[in-house]
């Protein structure tokens, strides 16, 4: 495995694989010290916690491998062990229903980074697939008890005036975990210049995301269409904000892509991705030392190469999760 | 008791009192024909559930003076044999969760009306307590679900954009169940000349509310103030689509009024009502007979009085309910 990338700290930020031993055995082929893994998207509060054990038993008896991260120090050990750290988190609010104790919950079980809204309204707010009405009374109150508790708040589908209210409610940075800069791809999903440099001086995070339909090569791109867009992200933001958020949705068929791209995950269709190939040269998890590698052939320096492959988030954790 | 009204159709609208023999008793007395009873406001699906079983055991312990009322021909069968109509109603779409399915379960339970939102915003909509963003698309969803299984949407607590909404979404008649014209006294609570205009002119429904908190002389109103309300929005819509929704809380006592007054129940304070009065001469269901007296007093024709009292609700039921 290229050196650098083997010595490097390596953080894919957001990932929603069908996650089970071949995946966790990508990731390590990968060199990938941790991973946000997403266990909820459309599920209520007792389905989520269904898909926290069935995780937390995958890692279990894949624990030569893979270990569950709760904290940085967490993804550090993962990282000397030479394991990948598992970090569980949510792309949609809708598991903490109306109650705010289960935050609390969520976290004791390993939950640490919390996506507001997918794609539409829920208690919280509006996502990035309809008008989007800003954030509601009670999404003030979670985004005070995710603070208190200490958990990474996402806004990667999350509609632009509900992310906006949020960026200046938020005591705690927050994150775009997974996306690409509007300016050179329009499209819902996509944040603006202005968008980035927004969350970027609230001390906030983006992940840049490799998902092809957000590039504008789509299912033609190759891992360079990734660099311009890491490259645009940090023309914007600077090098110090900006890390890597696959979207990796590895293991999955067409059932997985119609419930994600429905409402609730069965009524109307809010998008249509299409055929969903990653790029060439980062098809898979297993692929990421391409990544270090493309930037070194790009001329990038060692300090920035390891910002963005991992250092940048493992900062950003430690600031939030307050560990 | 006031003969006119022994041989009238009787009707309240809204009401949330703590059902037992002791208010169905009063019902009696008060010659009512039919209550649409609330059995969910910030309840999830299976305390709703809950909710309705208890409920349906207090009717059935009751069957000597109160009936389920599933259809308008129910409620005229509780008419001939004397005993008041139990119409299941929701002033929250929080307990259809986020399952569409649900909906037609409640109404094979007897749930005929629901109103969207309950003051805040859920996934439906936005309540008349904070700031209202819309029908979301789901909510779309679910007001054709609605109109399609025939059901009846209430609008009283929904926030102003919203009720403009559902009002031109809707496919069939709606209601505000219960409120007073904002003409009279500001409240959010209240609504202008130009939304109670905008329900009528689309085939739809007010039920008058005696609330005191949403009357000019608050706690200090008696019968002639609530007939004032009444006379006011007769004179803004016409005499045909106006009825009685009282929204009376016998049985109730401050914990209830917490209870209601949080966001989900015991999150932040949306509005404090004081001191709950109703109004003099129609303080419990049981003087409903009194409304009809004064009626009579202010020169009213008995085909108004007829009107407003309860065949103008029975005949939206029959419209909506489609029996």
């Amino acid at each position: 495995m290229n050196e650098l990338h083997q010595h490097s700290i390596v953080i894919d930020g957001l990932n929603i694989s069908n996650f089970d031993r071949t995946v966790f055995e990508e990731m390590q082929q990968g060199g990938v010290t941790a991973v946000n893994c997403t266990v909820s998207v459309w599920e209520g509060f007792q389905k989520t916690v269904e898909n926290i054990n069935r995780m937390t038993e995958a890692i279990e008896a894949c624990s030569d491998i893979v270990m569950l991260a709760r904290t940085t120090e967490d993804i550090c050990q993962a990282k000397r062990e030479d394991k990948t750290g598992i970090v569980l988190g949510f792309q949609n609010a809708h598991a903490f229903e109306d109650d705010l104790g289960y935050i609390g919950l969520f976290k004791a079980l390993g939950v640490n980074v919390v996506q507001l809204c997918y794609n539409t309204q829920n208690l919280v707010g509006t996502g990035c697939y309809e008008r989007d009405s800003g954030l509601s009374g009670f999404g003030r109150e979670v985004v005070e008890e995710m603070n208190r508790l200490g958990m990474l708040i996402d806004l990667s589908h999350v509609g632009p005036q509900t992310a906006s209210e949020v960026i200046a409610a938020s005591n705690a940075p927050v994150c775009y975990s997974h996306c690409c800069p509007a300016g050179l791809k329009a499209h819902p999903r996509n944040k603006t210049d202005a968008q980035l440099k927004e969350i970027a001086e609230a001390n906030g995070f983006v992940g840049v995301t490799m998902f092809s339909p957000f590039l504008k090569r789509g299912a033609n791109a190759a891992l360079d269409d990734y660099l311009e867009v890491i490259d645009y992200t940090i023309d914007v933001i600077g090098e110090d904000q900006v890390g890597i958020g696959t979207d990796f949705t590895q293991g999955h068929g067409p059932d997985f892509f119609d419930w994600i791209t429905h409402d609730k995950g069965r009524y109307r269709r809010l998008t249509d991705f299409g055929q969903v190939v990653n790029p060439e040269g980062i098809r898979t998890i297993a692929e990421f030392p391409n990544i270090t590698a493309a930037m070194q052939r790009a001329g990038w320096d060692e300090t920035r190469i390891k910002k963005v492959m991992g250092d940048n988030w493992l900062r950003m954790f430690a600031d939030v999760w307050g560990d």
